[in-house]
């Protein structure tokens, strides 16, 4: 489509009740559901263009304002008063590959409730504001099709072009414009300017539920960094050529995999994660020795200094590794991104906003990247979370409780409350972060 | 196509020199040809179907008939008397992915040419043979975009069902049956009964080479198998599930990697492969923890024990390893193939047409499988090997001297004329072999 989806802003009275709330998430995980409980909804896809309609007509009933920008972040505005900059908050509705219901699409209801309670506020006067307010559907956090993942939100932060992010493709070679055409979400309407940003979202960790805590007031997000790892054997046949004339890819990358794991023994338990989670053999034939494995290596960790130490010491060990096999190992460092500190007023404000409803605060480190963290860049972020059940997210099994979601929309309706009422006026943004390199 | 292609046999005298033979093997090497010096002929693609075609009209301008049988294996026959069975020779025109230019062509290219001059001979009333000969271009000898391998002579001997090998699909979803359709390669025509078979083919290994011997008799297949294996861990987070957490798929198929690698230390070095070519990681994004890993391991040996004894020990380790990281793996015994002992009478026909050649020769098995094996499931069949330089197979670098070529044409010549005499008559096929269990 070429312009905005635009509904009229209807009359009718918001449904602000916590079964309300309850009844709009869990509809959501119908699009794209799998056998095993998660949803399979990846950016772009025919499940995700229906969940995002819905969005759109679920917004429109609740009287708000929808458009959607040239990358296909979907935005649903209360506006009442002509003020802008306005306020914004929300999370995103696509998931990875065999993902869980929850992440990023808890963040996108939770902060359509909180818009909800806090318009029915205003229009029985109990609340003043003095910034509207906006809920965004950010368009590919997860960058499982489409590299690199937090594209939206960094496309309308201006860290990352729009237009070399339209023409990124997915490994059928489809492009996002040529995505977000098909579900009919690639838009014209200008972004909005952000006077403020908060985003509620899983934990995906189980620090929250090992402590017992309802709600993360999240403090700084992890020092991350990616290597992109290309390991060039020799081609031969599994059948016919003798152990010691092999040049055999798939072996060294194989040791690689467990240098990264075993990497972490140098540092404090919980602070640092390394994973290989692409991995990919040429040319992956039963019989016949790889010739190339393409890997990626994610390095995460609360201190900056940790990263670049485990990066020095699997480069040192791959380097020796290539010379051992007599093979070329090529490795470059991809998707640095530094710390992003949230700004602390409004850590304390998620701290008075738990307060005021009730439920339990304790601050906290974000380890996975969210769009908040690219939003900090121009405007004061607040990140909140909640508790998973055992940890386990990206996968069907993650889980949150109804309590804690229905508590975590409460305590963060009392955050934009705050919010569009000017509570971060003045506020600085979080220090600039690198963002993708890609 | 339903009918097979059909040439009138030609009257032209055959082109018989060690330079025609050498124009034409060094033609092929267009249909396909890759950058660096290989080919890229996998069984059923256009470059596939271009170097058949090509076979079929160089066969019948040599006099041939050429027909095609339900599995789309290649016959081209001269027909001196009316005796059946006759004497079948050939190879095969497929390649693995970026393969050598030599596996399995300079076998057809030197049948074509040792017929074409046994038929001048025929012709020149210099030998009278008791025999008709054919020569045949197999199809899908590699299996590397359809499994199993030795498909073609595995349907023509009753190894494999016919229907389910035009029914198997490649990971594009195309099945065989389309493949043959769409080179014109599926025909209607009988497969030949066969008296004895023979086939040339380069070593893929260093054996020859090392020994500086010109031709191999083949006495014996090694023992080979495979496993499947099936490493079923949990998807989750690379950045925010801390790592006593995971259930890490890749990190343990890295591990069975490495154990297929060291297990040859308990054995007698050059009497053992082991390999892992085939390797895909699920989901394979880089910031999701992998699932699930599927990965064959291949193991062959000249002794059958020591293939049985290194299966124990890794499905040992294996099943020590699942409980260690939590995890489960499911290990399936696969592709089974019992020794094949080619006929002594063979080897010993073999070492006399090398003498009458005048090119050196001695006694060597194959640790790679060939047609030749499921043939002698029905037929007496003889097997000859070439140098190759390096022993490295399946891979562009692959490469034989023009020299040892043309000499192992005129050794193959040599077997030849005595076959279509009867020189097998009366000898029994080798042991049966399990053949493929899929």
């Amino acid at each position: 489509m070429t312009t905005a989806v635009q509904f009229a802003p209807s009359t009718r009275t918001a449904d602000v009740t916590d079964e309300d709330f309850l009844a709009d998430f869990h509809h959501t995980t119908v699009y794209g559901a799998t056998e095993a409980g998660g949803i399979d909804r990846q950016a772009g896809t025919p499940e995700h263009g229906a969940v995002r309609a819905w969005f759109r007509e679920r917004a429109a009933a609740l009287g708000m304002t929808v458009t959607v920008d040239g990358i296909g972040n979907q935005y649903a505005t209360f506006t009442w008063i002509d003020d802008e900059p306005g306020v914004l908050i929300g999370s995103h509705l696509d998931s990875q590959p065999l993902g869980g219901r929850f992440d990023g699409t808890y963040g996108v209801i939770a902060a359509l409730h909180a818009a909800a309670r806090v318009n029915d506020e205003v229009r029985a006067g109990r609340l003043t504001p003095t910034h509207n307010l906006t809920v965004v559907d950010w368009f590919n956090e997860e960058g499982a099709r489409f590299a690199p993942s937090i594209m939206g939100s960094s496309v309308m932060v201006g860290l990352l072009d729009r237009e070399k992010a339209l023409a990124t493709t997915d490994p059928a070679g489809v492009t996002v414009k040529e995505a977000l055409e098909s579900i009919d979400c690639l838009g014209t309407d200008p972004a909005p300017e952000v006077a403020a940003y908060a985003e509620i979202h899983i934990e995906q960790g189980r620090i929250l539920e090992r402590e017992q805590t309802t709600v993360g007031a999240v403090t700084q997000s992890w020092y991350t960094q990616k290597l992109l790892v290309a390991v060039r054997g020799e081609q031969s046949h599994t059948g016919a050529t003798i152990m010691s004339d092999r040049h055999d890819a798939l072996v060294a990358a194989s040791r690689i995999v467990l240098f990264t794991e075993d990497v972490v023994e140098n540092f404090e338990p919980e602070k640092i994660v390394t994973s290989v989670g692409q991995f990919t053999v040429h040319p992956n034939s039963p019989i016949v020795v790889p010739r190339e494995v393409d890997l990626v290596i994610d390095l995460r960790a609360s201190k900056k200094q940790d990263v670049l130490d485990a990066r020095d010491i699997l480069r040192r060990q791959i380097a020796d590794l290539a010379v051992e096999r007599g093979i070329r190992i090529d490795v470059e460092d991809y998707d640095i991104r530094d710390i992003q500190h949230y700004p602390v007023d409004g850590v304390e404000l998620t701290e008075k906003a738990a307060a005021d409803a009730g439920v339990s605060c304790m601050r906290i480190e974000t380890m996975a990247g969210h769009d908040s963290v690219a939003v900090n860049r121009i405007a004061p972020s607040v990140m909140v979370f909640i508790p998973s059940v055992d940890g386990v997210s990206h996968c069907e099994r993650e889980f949150s409780t109804d309590a804690d979601m229905v508590a975590g929309v409460t305590a963060f309706t009392q955050i934009v409350r705050r919010l569009v009422t000017g509570a971060l006026d003045g506020t600085t943004p979080g220090e600039p972060f690198a963002g993708s390199d890609v």
